[in-house]
């Protein structure tokens, strides 16, 4: 058995889901933490549970150089090996390879990249990146895809979807001949992973519901829709998600890939789309940009030197419950590491709280605050 | 009124304290984890609380440089500052002004020295660093001393001690004169910081001696034995130590400054040290060396790559307690940030840990274990 999903309330298009996974439930609209390398960084797992992270995101490419699935196998897999007992999903290593332009080549047969470690070469397939997954273990697996660059020529978009259509058939046959292989099979006789098709077609609406419809005919468990964050504008995002999840079937989980910001993360939700995932908040945190009720703000400026507020007035997470900006700036001007783990937890806990308050209104049945555009975390 | 301090229980030499503080009760021995400029290195200041940390340690020279002590004094003292609610002991800067060798010329007066960061030129007195000290507003603050480098010529040592007595009458007297002038004098107006005397001396038994007596004739409510882990042969640092604490008055805390490994702090507790801070368990965390019950743990040697026992199968923290040594190789060799913080928790704990045990050990009139030397955590 793969995963179920129920879904418990709508507010228009927006849906209050449960996604019960072989590791246990997700509550939709969900936003997944990126943990590349098993790890979300500088944020130890017992505090993602603190936050109420339900699932977080594994990145195939990153862990397939290190430390390696042959390893992370042999150690019981992914959650095993990280120690989270939570959900977790892992991408197909595509969109990570798609970003090495300069040392990939694309066939019919897979990618062919060089590792941005040391410049080894190494061949992903849709069998391969399938096989992979399987060893890491993940809850939630995705469908080898070829990220469409933007912007791109027409004959360019369409022969890219098709070849994401034929690779997100072979993704399932591997997965379907080899889906018992999985580290927990043992522990776990009854449960499978659950594969994902992702959805492409550039920008055009049109390619994007012709993707989804044939993606759709493969009966996937879940939908993703791949692509977008690759430079095009907002709207055009927004667009193409609409165009898809006009196609995609109800009863499953939709998930948006790689994005976005606080106001679009939840405006998506609005839209009807289930699961999110973007290293947004987790980078930014590095780089002294948090992410609050009031905004964006930039830790590093001398304004905040001696602020005594705390990151966001209206935030309950540990870190505004406990340090004032003045503090957090003296972190990040200072180069501590702490700055970097209290930066982190606290844009956690802001887009976990977002997708929060999203699931409130879709309970109370009224997520228009979120469709307008105006919520004031953008 | 300053600090008190009740003996509870003694075993032969060594004793079990209790320091009363402004801001709490410390018990003795005691190990101080070091926070250089207001935070302990990559660990938050809720997990130092739950680490059972009861005072750290902040180092003048680098708070004076960044954020500024007139800034923290603005912001209520460094316990508002980084939210520490326990007591706080800063040193002097003169340790790390002397480390600064390069950099610095040391007169009469004081030391003339330039910021590691930028080069720009500052002099720090007994009566600037206790000035300092005050705005900072730690519960425990250091005279002002000269740390002799070794080796030493012994004309030297002795110019030094002598000039090291000067100064700590001068850090006395000016700390006499303004102590009501810390940042929380209002909120807690029945108590003072406590000044702390430093005992140097170099190498020889007999100035660490007179050393000794000529500080407590200036009467302090506590006595630090400086100057050592600068060079010396370790059988050296105890000899100093042993000669110092013959004359040390045995109601007041004995504090020796800047040591050291797990076995030494144990050793020394056993011999009648009730205080120690070192950076070695937060800096060797960050190169991924481990202290533990089985001897040091280097975390990147590729024999731990598949290992799935715990960085120390006998200890107890949290860390332990969740990731095995095969996880902590993968975060260090990967760079991830968890690694510093994860190492950090676990060496801290070992640590404090080590100071349970020989209180404990006191506590049962028993220190025979520690001061063998053949402790296995050497």
């Amino acid at each position: 058995m793969s995963l179920s999903f129920q879904v418990e309330a709508q507010a228009g298009p927006a849906r209050l889901g449960r996604i019960t996974t072989p590791h246990g439930e997700i509550e939709t609209p969900a936003f997944m933490p990126v943990g590349t390398v098993a790890s979300v960084k500088a944020v130890p797992q017992d505090v993602l549970e603190e936050l109420g992270a339900q699932i977080i995101l594994g990145n195939t490419y990153h862990l397939y150089l290190r430390p390696g699935h042959d390893l992370i196998r042999g150690m019981g897999g992914l959650h095993r090996f990280m120690s989270w007992k939570r959900p977790i999903l892992t991408d197909s290593g595509g969109f990570q390879v798609f970003s090495l332009s300069e040392l990939r080549k694309i066939t019919e047969d897979g990618v062919n990249f060089r590792s941005h470690l040391d410049g080894s070469s190494h061949l992903f397939t849709p069998e391969r990146s399938i096989e992979i997954q399987i060893a890491l273990g993940a809850d939630i697996i995705m469908a080898f895809d070829e990220c469409t660059e933007y912007p791109a020529e027409d004959s360019r978009i369409r022969d890219s979807m098709e070849m994401t259509l034929r690779w997100a058939k072979r993704s399932r046959d591997y997965f379907e001949a080899h889906k018992n292989e999985v580290p927990w099979a043992e522990q776990l006789p009854e449960r499978t992973q659950s594969l994902f098709g992702i959805v492409q077609g550039g920008m055009y609406p049109k390619l994007r519901r012709e993707s989804a419809e044939r993606t759709v005919e493969l009966d996937f468990p879940g939908y993703a829709i791949g692509g977008l964050s690759v430079g095009e504008p907002r709207e055009r995002t927004q667009d193409m998600i609409a165009a898809a999840l006009e196609v995609l079937p109800k009863d499953k989980p939709r998930y948006v890939m790689g994005v976005g910001y606080p106001d679009e993360i939840a405006r998506y939700a609005a839209m009807g789309v289930d699961m999110m995932d973007c290293v947004l908040p987790t980078r930014a945190a590095r780089h002294g940009l948090l992410f609050t009720s009031e905004g964006r703000l930039n830790i590093k400026n001398t304004r905040y030197a001696q602020d005594q507020r705390p990151a966001d007035p209206k935030c309950g997470c540990k870190v505004c419950a406990r340090y004032n900006r003045a503090y957090l700036r003296h972190l990040f001007v200072a180069g501590e590491p702490l700055a970097g783990v209290l930066n982190t937890v606290h844009n956690l806990a802001f887009y976990l709280d977002t997708m929060r308050a999203v699931r409130h209104a879709i309970r109370l049945g009224d997520t228009s605050a979120f469709l307008s555009g105006s919520a004031p975390n953008a």
